[in-house]
C-alpha cells in the first residue's frame, strides 16, 4: 500500500543543466535548471523550464538561443551557486572562476571547463504555469576529448555527471554501471513474444 | 578545445520513466521513456515524449492520462524489457511478473512493485518531430513507506533509482551523496554579491 504525498514535483533523477545565455548587453550568464531533458530524437531537441522571474527568461526570449553545459562532480559547488545567484546581480562566470566561450553556432555562451555542451536554438515556447517551457533544437554536442571512449562517444565515467533529488534536496554522483539498454530485457522479450 | 560530435541526443542523466496507460479495451500497458522530466512547479507537471508508432501514444490521446512509475535498481531488467516490447504484442505486466494497479485519480495503471508513482492527466500535447511531447499535471505522488525518511519524504537511498546514459547505452545506479542543493554554493554567493 503506497502512501499519498500530494501533488509534488518528485522524480528520480532530475538533471543539473547549466543553461548559458547572453543578456541584452551581450554579457554571458548561466543558471542551473533541473526541470528539463531530451524531448525529441529527430530533430534532436532538449527542453528546459524556467520561471519568468529569472534573468535567463528574458535572455531566451531575446536571443532565441541557449547552451546546456553538463558539469562534472568537481563542479558541484559552482553548479549550485549558479542556481542560487542571479545574473542581474553578479557575473556568475567570474564569481565561479569559470570561462564563457561564445558558441559558433548559436547566440549563447557555454562553460569551457564543463566536459559536455549542447548548443541549441529555441524552436518552441509554451507557458505551463510558474514555469515556461523552452524546446531547443540541438545543433551540436561538444565534449572534452578526455570524456570520449575509443569510438569517440562520451562516457559517464569520463563526464562524471551528477544529478539532483528534489525530494530531499540532495546531489548524487555517478553510481555503478548496471548493464546495457535494449539488452538486459531481451530474454524476457523472447520468452514472452 | 572541445570536439564536435554532431547534432545528437546526448545528456547526463536521462531518467527511466515507466509510463502506464490503458488501451482502448482497458488493458494496462507500460513503456520505458527516457525523454522526459519535471517541467513545471505550479501546477506540478511532468513531460514525457513518445513516438507516434508506440502503443502508448494512442492510449495517451484516448485516455488523456498516464502514470509514471519509478523503478528501483532491482527492476532494471523489467524496465529494459518495457522499452523493448510493444503492448500490441504482449501483456508486459504479466510477462514481467508485475502488478497493474488502477489509479483512483486518473484513468491509468501504475506498477505496484515500483516504489514511487506519479499520477497525471494530460494538459498539453506538442508535436516536435519524431517524438510527441505530452505534459501531464501531477495530481498525486505515491510512495512505498519503506522509501520515506522520518519527515515522510522519499529518499534516493530508499527508492534506489537508476538512470540511462544514451551516449553509451548504459544504465547507472545510485552514487554517493555530494551535498545539499541551494547550500553548497552559498559561500560563493555571499562572496560575490
Amino acid at each position: 500500500m503506497k502512501k499519498s504525498l500530494g501533488a509534488k514535483t518528485i522524480l528520480y533523477p532530475t538533471p543539473v543543466l547549466i543553461v548559458g545565455t547572453y543578456d541584452s548587453e551581450g554579457r554571458p550568464n548561466v543558471m542551473a535548471v533541473a526541470w528539463g531533458g531530451i524531448c525529441c530524437s529527430k530533430p534532436p531537441c532538449v527542453a528546459i523550464s524556467v520561471r519568468k522571474a529569472t534573468y535567463t527568461y528574458g535572455n531566451l526570449l531575446e536571443r532565441k538561443a541557449f547552451t546546456v553545459s553538463i558539469p562534472s562532480e568537481e563542479h558541484v559547488v559552482a553548479a549550485d551557486f549558479f542556481g542560487l545567484a542571479s545574473g542581474r546581480d553578479v557575473d556568475k562566470f567570474a564569481a565561479a572562476g569559470l570561462t564563457p566561450i561564445r558558441s559558433e553556432l548559436v547566440d549563447a555562451p557555454y562553460v569551457a571547463e564543463f566536459p559536455l555542451v549542447l548548443e541549441c536554438r529555441v524552436v518552441q515556447v509554451a507557458e505551463l504555469g510558474l514555469h515556461v517551457h523552452f524546446v531547443g533544437e540541438i545543433l551540436d554536442v561538444k565534449a572534452d576529448e578526455e570524456c570520449l571512449d575509443a569510438d569517440g562517444r562520451p562516457t559517464a565515467e569520463g563526464v562524471k555527471p551528477f544529478w539532483w533529488a528534489p525530494s530531499e534536496n540532495q546531489y548524487y554522483g555517478l553510481g555503478p554501471a548496471l548493464g546495457r539498454g535494449f539488452s538486459l530485457g531481451k530474454d524476457l522479450k523472447s520468452r514472452s513474444t
